[in-house]
């Protein structure tokens, strides 16, 4: 049984969605569809494309990821089919698959030309209707029947191959000796803030810069011990975090461990630098948005 | 296989979608369940109406489309079965399925009385979960027994035939030899604006204006070109779109043909004349609402 | 094919719900999962197991009930499995199962201790995609293959047993010999304002008191007269109700019985009493919210 995975900026105030699932169960009735997220905010592109790095690997392999983020509807922007090791990935060629595509690098591309699998009419203005559910589901339907997922389906008979896709411009974080300076690039529900900068990158710029000897130099005012027996392999490294006025000179490992209503800063469970507020939320209290500025001192 | 969609006012943020699909699913653990929307404004007769007839048609043949928006619950008025050549429409007769069963006229219709298949004790609060969840998993449970789809599952057991259902009034729009006035009837998440004016109506207006010879006299200000070769076929015909203060003098084939932030016209995924904002909100832009006045000029 | 209901505080806005599901079909492609509600306020325990309580109960025998509304992630609040005559129930022990086991008493409870069923890595800020959605899948699973579900499926794999469970402390309603005190528990989508007292408390109370001979000293102002013949089994009891500055003399069967934006009040299909509008929100006419207080004189 294959299942097919969701994410669109379509929201749930119309029945996009639910037009969508109706055209995939109708080409192919036994997909399993699971909705990743249709709250994007219309044209999130970089929001799309982050929540689709931190879901895709959770699924079973051979689903079928359909992203439909999709601002450039109608115009020449291509419609691409990217297969994976353990995965296939559809969606404009706007750069919301390329995160994902950085992660898992696509061993086929093509782009979507033939027009036999579009529902007819096809309009210019609702393509996850007329396009991307339709391959989608045809897609899926060869999948159940192909025994051998290691071999996968042939892509071909969508569409032509292309070398590869459009980039998605990311923010990113400058490193110097002293101070890694990243930003917020998602807020999630509970206002807990995450940050650009992930647990390699921390750990990477600790070790360097503990070894390069400047840590005493750039260390600020208080010190911040990692706690957690698997974070950083248990070393007991010292540095600051800044956000706005703030100063957070702990790593925690929960949210639990944080006192109550103060920031507190973790890798979170996407391996991401996060600020967050124990029952309560960050953004709020902090009065940050995506953009604010976080700073890491040794 | 099947499928049943819903369309409620229930909204997510309570338990009573959940609750239906349970009762839907110890009936019938077979069905398949596709979300519509459940985000209707509550008592919003006419947006359900409208959500349901733009989406019923993509579903298999076979579906059943349960609507519950249900004002008058508890109270004389009727609960109601429709078949069609295609489906099976469930809900309160309250005007909700008028819209869909203009599309596609019930072959059947029949008024639910007997109580044998609901949930006990049945409520007066709550008929979505008492009545129509468990009658629309039992006819889907029949649905699955019969194999010629053609003919159908029986509906007499679940009550009376009647004969018509409570129609729905809708804003219509006025045609004269000059002017074509519609309204706003429909918001989408993207704020796009969905008028009631059709593809059939603007084209029937525009060829008949032009065979009058009238429109030179009430071509005003610039001129509107219809692009894209399947409208209107292809002819290069006039007209000018009015909203608020402002005027459209094009009619593109997709949103991402306007230009960036400006109000652009074209003929939306449900063949409405629609005013949008290329990568914006229509509506935020135009300060526009639910019955704002559209006008057309050859 | 065994049935997993979802109850969060994850919200839709976020991959959160769609990475659970997507780990539970990884292991279980056989489950079919329910959304009850992930629009829980952020840690609103209450607010869960009220939701829980309401729902339970309309599942088919042998439903596994997932609820992760869980502001402890991380420290030493125990992880939890109860099973009771008909279901599973699955979350952290800190309240938020204990209404519903209130309702349907547990039969064996474990404190899930053993990690073979955790995803790997197991992080200490996302135990409903490490812990929980694996564990009631597993379970499910097992289910699958138990063809005695009296039996049911054995627990003790997954951890140690033990004999009781976190309480939840609720809003209690007081009763005198002269008034019944309650409160707001819940606000609905429709702003529907439901009470902490049940229809069993309102009818012993109107009982009681009509039985001890004080009613016509408590008889303020008009009187109720409860309609509906399957309420307090159709005698004509007298009583007023008092929300705000509103003074309600009736209780009806259904919404529509009452006056067009009139409060009314009425025994709701969770059998609690609750406070509404004919086609309006209550909560806002009386600009009412969780807490406020309801009394009930004879």
């Amino acid at each position: 049984m294959s299942l097919i995975s969701l994410i669109t900026d379509f929201g749930l105030k119309d029945n996009f969605v639910g037009i969508m699932k109706a055209v995939i169960l109708k080409i192919n009735p036994q997909a399993q569809i699971v909705d990743i997220c249709h709250e994007v905010k219309p044209q999130g592109l970089l929001e799309a494309a982050f929540l689709l790095r931190g879901s895709f690997r959770y699924f079973p392999k051979g689903s079928v990821h359909l992203v439909v983020v999709d601002p450039g509807v109608g115009s020449q922007r291509k419609k691409i089919i990217a297969k994976t090791k353990n995965y296939y990935f559809i969606g404009p060629d706007n750069g919301v698959l390329a995160l994902a595509l950085k992660d898992e690098p696509p061993i086929d591309i093509v782009e979507i030309t033939s027009q036999r699998y579009f529902l007819k009419p096809t309009s210019d203005t609702f393509h996850g209707r007329d396009i991307f559910a339709p391959i989608s589901a045809y897609l899926s339907r060869t999948l159940d029947k192909v025994r051998d997922l290691s071999k996968g389906a042939p892509l071909r008979k969508f569409g032509r191959r292309i070398k590869s896709i459009q980039e998605l411009s990311t923010p990113s974080v400058k490193v110097s000796s002293k101070v890694l300076t990243g930003e917020i690039i998602y807020i999630d529900r509970f206002g807990n803030l995450v940050s650009n900068i992930d647990k390699d990158t921390l750990e990477n710029f600790v070790s360097a810069t503990k070894r390069g000897g400047s840590a005493s130099a750039t260390r600020i005012g208080g010190c911040a011990n990692i706690c957690g027996a698997n974070l950083f392999g248990g070393k007991n490294k010292k540095f600051k975090i800044f956000i706005k006025d703030k100063t957070i000179d702990r790593l925690f490992s929960s949210y639990a461990e944080g006192k109550h209503l103060k920031p507190l800063a973790l890798i979170d469970s996407f391996n991401h630098l996060e600020i967050a507020l124990n029952c309560g939320s960050a953004c709020d209290y902090l009065k940050a948005k995506k953009g604010t500025k976080v700073f890491v001192y040794l």
